[in-house]
């Protein structure tokens, strides 16, 4: 199959990529680099080192023998979407070039206006250009699992059957209650795309993925092919962040009471996940929704697991609880059924404390590039009052950002 | 109290604010005209010849003694919103300034990328702007019922308890199913508010309105004094159309089956529940959302009472079904809930019949203006493929555009 990726220099592009290729598909891809400059933006960096996407195509050509075709632009352009799908005539779309990061979309009314405008504009222009040069294509868009926030009772996938003042509906979707500018853009998508589908009679399986964690994949045979890694308090999660916190010497900060429950997925099995979605599209008119996670685990559990694991490489972590720096609910029921893509053939293969190890292997090699951005691992930006600058009181022993004399110049020299 | 208006130079937003003057409140008002000019666009006008907004004040003054205080400005600039929201200090905003045309919003992927992204931005704005300068603020937010589709059961408002495989939530947003990008952008905007009230603590309502009819209210003691109303096939409503059509001599034409269903209010009633919203603000950090509607008719109901109350006229006109070009269920259960208004002291006073009366007394006397644009009345907008000229297959016994020999220049003069 032909498949493009949107977003396909980033952190799941890039390997998702890679993984295509391994089994036999075409890939194409546009990325307009937004994720290395954001990232920058908030004065830090990728742990891994990372080359600039000339040199991957080039790594993909001569360690893998393969090639990829690749359009930088941005998808809120639609003259530029609509060539590149008309160019490429791709089976599926995956579409992962959007601004992904819940505290970068907090930081400021502009960062919330861009995160929300810039998500939804690339969509709709996505859906348009399927309608219009590739009906036939199949989407395969990234939701969240935060779009669902904590209800109190099981999360279906997508839609459940409603019962109400003595009558039914089989199939409403699920309510959303979303935790930032960000999750609600994925809602937003998500409604847009179903009612694409709909009026459009377009095939899309939007995927609810849960927290993605690991650096590695199978096909990154190479150093140069690896993916991008961010532990900063905008870029990274929670379990990136603590592993960081561990090999720098720093404690383990949980935000508030670390009851806060997710859905966690590894690297390598999100990707079997969309390419398992992409060679399984749905009917035209269709609209699929997958809940992808493997394993709830509440930041606390993450926290200990971290701590347990980083004294087998002989990191002494301690764990202190900071102010959560989010409005969220940090003790709650949480249960979402996940189904669909183990009836599609799906097996998970990777174990978060397996994974947990090879995150710490991976990541000593590059302490020196931690320690340079250690300052932004600690929360900087406020649900309540969003902050433009650091908050030094939310960390505990962390050293003012600076100290090392480091300039905000990336390793890599970057397109 | 004091309330800012968004859009304020628009259908409802004028209105309320001739009755919020006569009732003792002070008025402010933002509008960039847009309606205006994108009613100039699809090739129409306002049946009901409008004055610029510097000749409204004027009359305000002139006849009811009283001021308004008006900002010529878009709301999807930040930096305006702020100035204004700081240099007013209302007691509560009206945000009537989106774009509220379900088939402009369908003409193409321009048009739908920016009615979404206009009114997230502009809604985004106001919420920071309030967080900013104004945190004890009480937005009234204008929203639509359809929001929420048409599903299988009653619909409550806002929020139902949901029992679901043997747990229950007590309060979960009810699904939203919107029918057009702009519906979606009501949802969206629905979604954003109600997450802003959260981490913001401040105070919204959200209105779910139903279709408004009429084009007088009391307020409006002088003709320099009335509102827009707009028949064409792009923003006016399906009641509008119908009545203008047995006006001009031309076949009613519902979409479709004509059993679409949905709620109903009359202009004056809808100015009686804004100001209620406004004078019993909720509680900070509350999100309370209000379904705004007194009875459901079906398409088919409207086109009847049209032709009955048009007889009265001396108008004989007949009912040709014409295709849909939309996408919707023809045929559907529909059982909004409505009693929070009720609770807060509203009390229905027109009912459908009389203001059909009135609309055919209003709009007889501008008959030339009808005719002179009479094309813009037939469908012009496909939902499953929106095609930008109109389509004169749609319009039974409809004369061509422009055969009247009229151009496209305004009767009045706008600013």
């Amino acid at each position: 199959m032909k498949v493009l990726i949107t977003g396909i220099d980033g952190y799941t592009g890039w390997p998702l990529a890679l993984h295509l290729l391994g089994r036999g598909h075409d890939v194409a891809g546009i990325d307009n680099f937004a994720t290395r400059r954001r990232v920058r933006e908030v004065g830090s960096w990728s742990a891994t080192p990372i080359p600039s996407f000339a040199r991957r195509q080039e790594a993909v050509r001569s360690v893998l023998g393969k090639s990829i075709s690749f359009h930088r632009g941005d998808v809120t352009r639609f003259e530029f979407v609509r060539k590149v799908v008309e160019t490429e005539r791709p089976d599926a779309i995956v579409h992962l070039g959007e601004q992904r990061s819940a505290p970068y979309s907090m930081i400021d009314v502009h960062h919330a206006v861009r995160t929300q405008t810039e998500n939804i504009a690339g969509t709709i222009n996505l859906l348009y250009a399927m309608r219009d040069v590739a009906p036939d294509c199949h989407l395969v868009k990234m939701g969240t699992m935060g779009e669902y926030g904590t209800p109190n009772v099981d999360i279906p996938e997508g839609f459940f059957e409603v019962n109400y003042r003595g009558r039914s509906d089989p199939n409403l979707p699920f309510p959303r209650q979303a935790g930032s500018w960000y999750h609600w853009s994925k809602v937003h998508d998500s409604g847009n795309v179903m009612f694409a589908t709909k009026v459009f009679r377009l095939r899309a399986t939007d995927v609810m993925q849960g927290v993605v964690y690991g650096v590695r994949t199978p096909e990154m045979t190479d150093a140069i092919l690896q993916t991008r890694f961010d532990f900063d308090n905008v870029w990274g999660t929670a379990l990136n962040r603590f592993v960081v916190q561990a090999i720098l010497g720093l404690p383990i900060t949980p935000y508030g009471r670390g009851g806060q429950t997710r859905g966690y997925i590894a690297l390598e099995d999100s990707m079997q996940s969309l390419r398992l979605s992409v060679e399984q599209p749905v009917a035209p008119g269709e609209y699929r929704v997958l809940n992808q996670f493997d394993e709830a685990y509440s930041v606390n559990q993450l926290a200990e697991l971290t701590r347990k694991v980083a004294l087998e490489f002989g990191y002494e972590a301690t764990i202190e609880h900071v102010p959560n720096p989010r409005v969220e609910q940090e003790e709650h029921y949480y249960h979402p059924l996940h189904d669909k893509l183990a009836a599609m053939g799906y097996r998970r293969t990777r174990e978060l404390e397996e994974v947990l190890r090879e995150l710490f292997r991976s990541l000593s090699k590059h302490r020196r590039r931690l320690k340079a951005k250690q300052a932004a691992v600690f929360p900087s930006v406020e649900w309540r009052r969003s902050a433009a600058a650091p908050r030094a009181t939310a960390a505990p022993s962390a050293p003012p950002p600076g100290t090392d004399g480091m300039t905000d110049r990336p390793a890599i020299r970057e397109p």
